[in-house]
């Protein structure tokens, strides 16, 4: 049944109207298909919501500005985010370094949720495609396609001949597919929560800090971040052990406490955060999950984004993860055609699946960098030979951040890649005098190792 | 409200009347506790039904036996089982090799899960546990420990103070957990199928292979194996790709097909097994699942055997591992008492996880050994070193089979210590003239090298 009628209408049924689904109906639109997009959360323009602990700032890069510019919507988007050259280090004397992410000229772009979300629903229904709000999916039968949603009139059934899963970390589209047989799947979280706090512009209505670098305030087994916003705040996310060491939130349990804590380990930050002890106490503290599983199909349903693959946040590739996948799968609807699903959404899958599952590994490992590494003078020392390494020989040796943030080569090569590159670093690391020495290494003879490594 | 509840009364809700539901509210009731089981599936007494590609006979060893002990059990269950002390091997021109389990007198025994079930069910029962079937669990409130079921009469809905899931690799309890925040969780489909077959007995109604063995037809890639049952048939199953090799169940179409490959492979068996083709068509082909999850617990409900971790069936320890759950579940409530299931609870998910997370990789690593490995004769040879071993250091070697299978040593400690010996015997084995020179070994050096892997 569901198979007639794909055959007779293209009608897309896309879950989530959150940044991937609306950018996957752009993408649908421009392909002239019929697409409609369910979200059982209310239309934010007319009912404003609060997120509910979802993270507010994202940090955009190289996959998700392509992404972006295939359907014409670079131009848009650059007013609302903020260039990020480089990680900003505050040690606890309120000292602070910069490290450049890549080039000069390379930065990752601060941009907030809700405006952007905003924007991509606002082009997708300019392009024709309609959003649904208030209306929560529940289930689908996988023998002819008939999900059901709960809106406020009650239940309500219809065929969708093709279902877009793009709703999310907790997708129901996924929970539906759990229930089949053969499907293997994934979620673990690890013991660090987050929980955001702001810190205002001052009183002269400037940004606190310099807007543009990502703040990082690492403590070994926690941390806090802040990203520029266009009204010149910062959003700060503070990550700790939910309980079980020395600073942990199960240990904040009144203001002395918390106090006690910022005072000690984030004075600078501390003293920009009028509203900290409020926005403590009433803001949510957020868990945070990773997600694999597999297949992604099921009959002429798939998964993509958070939906698929929910990662950590601390490579900064969620979203960009997200939109490389509707980029993708719509390079495979132009190559098979609109009319070839069942194809489309395998060779999908095979496709990304292994390039998801490293970038999910990446984003676990780089938590321990950001909280841990970045103190660590050595491992500016370390960047700065990545980095000259790559001024020299740019096609040979690429830093694994940039491989990942500023280039669109598979996630999965950059990490074979990086692991190679890593192992030859710490090498050239070991050497008790690399601080001294380090702008005097034989870089043709890493270049020499990194090709052998590779040939092997 | 629970909690109050909880001080008040002993009521024991256990979900699952399978084989651990069963003997945990044995367990319970002795404690003295009130126990009511809960089934979604009709009393097997009233309403016969069909076990739907379960598998029917399983291999019960000394963890079992324990658990049984404990409560009684061993002499009314010792009627239903049958010994066997090896794999009896056997090649693809129908010759045969048999290699012991352990020592001469130590057995696994063969068991068929029916007449199993009824004699713990009816035991529980005479005990004063109510068992209600066709109580289908669909979901509980773990702020208050109010249970739905479905019912032929309607949804029913009750507080249950302290809930024990015994309902198997798809629990319903664990869905309800897996909904809470922080909640670990991983489901993982094996590549391979299964699909029960018969051996009937002979004309003269014995039995037409060795009852006291566990038969294997090992082909590298898949196999098929045989256990003995009371009435004189043989159990077979056999283990096959789903798809995608070149003996897979996708490739078996026809009686063509079928005959084809039981003749190529399995020709010995062949011939004794009259009801192949209708069997094979019949049968279910089911899926084999690896489950494991944390926390177990949730308010005053925990998860045990199957439903926190499933594990593929290759080191038979499924059942004897929930068993030795309701022992050490059981251990804890005599230490605690029966008012502290917080605090039983939270030992108990501490104490065993690292045990059953052991098990589930063993099971997945012994798939390897049995549908290969056995068909080696260096695996014979790596056997005989390692009896001999045990023999002249029964402390210091125990193989890594035995301290699974013949002890109750946790599987954590078994999984350490067989690696290090493994490391210890790929050495030994490495010797190109082991075959000649396997009992010319230095032994005492062996074991020193154990000692000293151990210190490390």
């Amino acid at each position: 049944m569901g198979k007639n009628l794909l055959m007779e209408k293209n009608e897309i049924t896309v879950l989530g109207a959150g940044l991937i689904g609306t950018l996957m109906a752009i993408y649908l639109r421009k392909q002239g298909l019929d697409v409609t997009v369910y979200d059982k959360r209310p239309d934010k323009r007319k009912t404003p919501y609060d997120e509910g602990g979802r993270s507010i700032n994202m940090a955009l890069s190289h996959r998700g500005w392509k992404s972006l510019g295939q359907v014409g919507l670079k131009d848009k988007v650059l007013p609302l985010a903020i260039p990020m050259y480089g990680r900003k280090v505050h040690d606890e004397h309120g000292g602070t370094t910069f490290i450049s992410y890549g080039k000069e000229d390379q930065a990752i772009y601060s941009i907030s949720r809700g405006k952007f979300n905003q924007l991509l629903a606002e082009e997708a229904e300019r392009l024709g495609a309609e959003i649904r709000f208030e209306h929560k999916f529940l289930d689908v039968n996988f023998e002819n396609q008939e999900i059901t949603f709960e809106t406020k009139e009650g239940k309500q059934k219809q065929i969708a001949p093709v279902i877009i899963g793009a709703d999310g970390a907790y997708s129901a589209l996924r929970t539906a597919m759990q229930k089949q047989i053969r499907f293997n799947y994934r979620q673990e979280y690890i013991s660090h929560g987050y929980k955001e706090l702001t810190i205002p512009p001052t009183a002269e209505g400037e940004f606190a800090m310099d807007p543009n670098a990502l703040h990082i305030w690492p403590r070994g087994k926690f941390m806090l971040i802040a990203l520029p916003n266009p009204d010149k705040s910062f959003t700060c996310t503070l990550f700790l052990p939910f309980e079980g060491a020395k600073v942990c939130f199960e240990k904040i349990n009144d203001e002395a406490d918390l106090d006690q804590v910022f005072r000690s380990y984030f004075d600078d930050a501390y003293h920009l955060m009028p509203d900290l002890k409020t926005e403590y106490f009433r803001n949510p503290t957020s868990a945070l999950i990773n997600v694999e599983c597999y297949p992604w199909v099921k009959g002429h349903s798939v998964l993509l984004g958070d939906a698929s693959h929910a990662m950590v946040p601390f490579y900064g590739q969620g979203m960009n993860c997200g939109f490389e996948d509707c980029y993708i799968l719509n390079q495979l609807i132009e190559k098979y055609g609109v009319n070839s699903w069942d194809l489309v959404f395998e060779k999908f899958q095979k496709k990304r699946k292994p390039d998801t599952d490293a970038i999910c590994q990446l984003a676990m490992e780089n938590f321990i960098e950001m909280r841990d590494s970045v103190a660590d003078p050595k491992f500016i020392i370390r960047k700065k030979i990545e980095a000259k390494l790559h001024e020299l020989y740019p096609k040979e040796w690429i830093p694994l951040y940039s491989m990942v943030t500023f280039t669109d080569m598979g996630y999965a090569e950059a990490y074979a890649q990086g692991k190679l590159q890593e192992a030859i670093m710490n090498k050239v690391m070991a050497d008790p005098l690399i601080t001294e020495n380090w702008d005097k290494l034989d870089y043709l003879d890493i270049i020499d190792k990194l090709e052998t490594a590779k040939a092997v």
